[in-house]
């Protein structure tokens, strides 16, 4: 992955950022590629996050997440680049991505990264 | 939508206002369209809260709820509407609205708002 | 319904009153009747409590719920009305009464109402 | 409902007809209006068949099913105009439509018509 | 039950009675009276048929199964008279009622009878 | 076990003799004990059967079935012999005794058997 | 039950008693006898503990809780005598009993007891 | 596997010959180990057979499901030497065997053989 | 896609060709492209076949179908492809591909496709 | 088991360090041997950490299961020798092992024990 896919991410005005609500989005069809053994992997992507002047766009979020398709990366590092990619086009309050991957050798994983914007309380 | 639906709302008095109880109402049949596409897209409202001195009538809450039936608006609009409009009329001790969306493009999508009455403790 | 059904309920002393424990009875088969159009409602009631020195008999207490099958009554009603019969006859240290309903109008319901007595930390 | 709305439809050649094969299409976001009482109606379509020399299209047939979203129409009527405008574009060898409708008034109802081509065996 | 509840279902003419066509009216709701302990019983009530020239309304059709309500009978009764009863107002092509009843003393019981007009085949 | 319980069976007269129903009685707290271990079985037995001119009352079942509590018997043995008792009793024109053990060893067993009256076409 | 059942319990060291760590055994099997009307109950016991010195040996708690099977006892009873035998054998650092019951009816109960020992601080 | 480990089979006479009845055993926890990459496989075995004059007794057929644990087979190899193992033990008048896999590489797979004796119909 | 992919499958001799039984692979990551949109399509793949003298290596399989990721195909030709690529390769005796595919604009689809070879009776 | 398996693991240095993240493996294809009875036990062994400077590599950490094959070891002494071994290799901020067993006896049993690094705070 040469550059970075963040830049497909459109993102448009919060339009009630007086009030803390939380959005959440739920990608079951999430694939990317083993970096070690070159086979796709296949996950669930949940997105939770509290907008504070910006929301993503569902549809440019659909196709960030599709640049992985066919990127080599280990599960840890997807989770994390897209919880910092969005922290970074976001500037969220609380932000949330947990990834849930189908079974490889009979075990399956799930892995778990938040974020909370400074001066915010961690729940 | 050129008239704010929340007219339609009946409301009663609540009989047990020196009581905190909790009211939920579930309602897994809404509908509204989509203002970029045109789509309708379909969703179920879960409405919760503790009453102070008034409550919503079922089926005026139904009436109202089926006037999104053909406007156009986004998920985060919806959820955030539908909660200032019963904070309104209601005057509430604590309320919640979250809305879940049927899959658009392989992604799902909740949204969740709250509010609490001044001189209430959050949950 | 002339007169309150709660003489039905019988009580028999709490073998273990120096602990704090738990009860829960759930009734799926409750009924009731709409006062506003006639039609029977449908409804689970679900009744937990911490006893103190007083615990309510098994079939008294389906038979109380029983009396409400002809009476026209709402959902807010019964679930108030059943938490203070109960806490009226067996003085718990903590009660909580929720009920839920099936669909009317393509909406379902859920009531809850809690009781905690004087000197006891709610939850 | 003044014109048939199935001339929406969208046709294209079935690419295997030498094979008799079935496709299933599950739409479970179909809405259309009571006309007795005027109150949205909810429920499942599934459309079942083998296709002869022509299938349809899914995007047309999404098109197709949502102009029902503001016509009073009953359940035993939907499910056969469906088949019956399906069959008249399809030419199918078989086909079933299935409605499976959400509660009303307590009660939920399921409709089933099939269609068999003349010369072809019924199941 | 002094007279038979069964004036209370409203017929409508069937509109495709050229085709074979199966309606199914699924009503979880119902609840009658044990004759022998004069406890209430809860079940559900399936019914499913094929129409000829008639078609049962859904709303009379709710209507006569409320007549029940407080009716002591039996399980096989209910089932046998709702068959009975709806084969005499509507002449079907074929009809099956299905009653499924909650536990009483550890035990859930299922009845299921059925009806084929002269002249039809058996399934 | 030294006499034959089926001598608690009460039966009744079927009230709908003329045509062929179907009764399934479903008693998931069936407990006997293994006569190898000494240790207890827990099961659920499922009796389907169409009547000819008798019933089998509810209660007498479920006493009949309690009698198997403290017997030592193979899990083959109960299923023949409850469903050698019910023919004996009831003389149906079909009926089926499946029993569903719960694991020993970690396995689970289920035993099925069927009588069919002579004259009446095996299913 | 004229002898206590709980000389049945084999205890066994705890071979890691510096971490709090919990052991949760599930029955699903458990049967008793209602003491007023003499019909058997069957419930599921939930056990948990964080064990201090002592753990229970698995096959001696089944057999344990065997010895309640002809035994007429409230569902009460059960839980707090289950929680006091074992507290009484074990001494753990916490300890949790749950009975869930089937229904009996239209009702069904769960009780829930608890036990921390002195010292440590409760949940 | 030097040694067919079919001679652990217990068999005893089948106390109903008279009756063509049932018996399933389902055996969720069989592992056995893959030939070619060494890897444990973990699946479910799920026995049925119509006894003619003799049956299996559950504790061995345990047994004998264990030594496969160690034993390099394919899934074929696996499911078809069940069925012959027992067909020669058993001579039965219908048998078959499925094995259900976990997923092996994102797929998983389900083998089922059948056995009919001579002079008997296939289902 | 340039070159047909099922040069990829491996394939091994039947050992046990004298008896008819059935193969099951169950593949729930399949993923290909949509010719339009050029989205991607996600699901399952249901391989059922009788072998006569040869069967499919799984992992060949595996490698086979993942062929499909970045190719632009429809669903009707996904699912006769692959049934016909096998057949082609194994020369089954009975054999069918059913394709489960995610929802698409509120729609899910399932296609099925079926072969049997000269001789062997349909079922 | 003479040489502890915990060599097997492999680990590589955490990529994103300056962020609590939680990972979870669940391996639910786990089998040991019973010490006492020599019989196999099956469980899912589910492992949650936060990592610090170290993850275990997954194919790394299934074959370290793998060891336990054909050991014979207590639940309690599984879980956590498989908690002491991570703890050991990765020096967590924080761990935890779950086991959850397959039923023995009627009962089955869940295990739980959890870590926190010196200075972290417990949960």
């Amino acid at each position: 992955m040469t550059k970075n896919p963040s830049h497909l991410l459109v993102i448009f005005p919060n339009t009630h950022p007086r009030r803390d609500y939380e959005i959440e989005h739920v990608a079951p069809e999430f694939t990317s590629v083993c970096p070690v053994t070159g086979q796709p992997d296949f996950g669930t992507v949940i997105l939770t996050y509290v907008p504070d002047q910006l929301c993503v766009e569902l549809k440019s979020y659909k196709l960030y997440l599709q640049t992985f398709r066919n990127t080599g990366i280990y599960y840890e590092a997807v989770t994390n680049q897209i919880l910092e990619d969005l922290v970074h086009q976001l500037k969220p309050r609380r932000m949330k991505v947990e990834t849930r991957w189908t079974p490889r050798g009979g075990l399956h994983s799930i892995i778990r990264a938040e974020y909370t914007a400074p001066g915010k309380k961690k729940r």
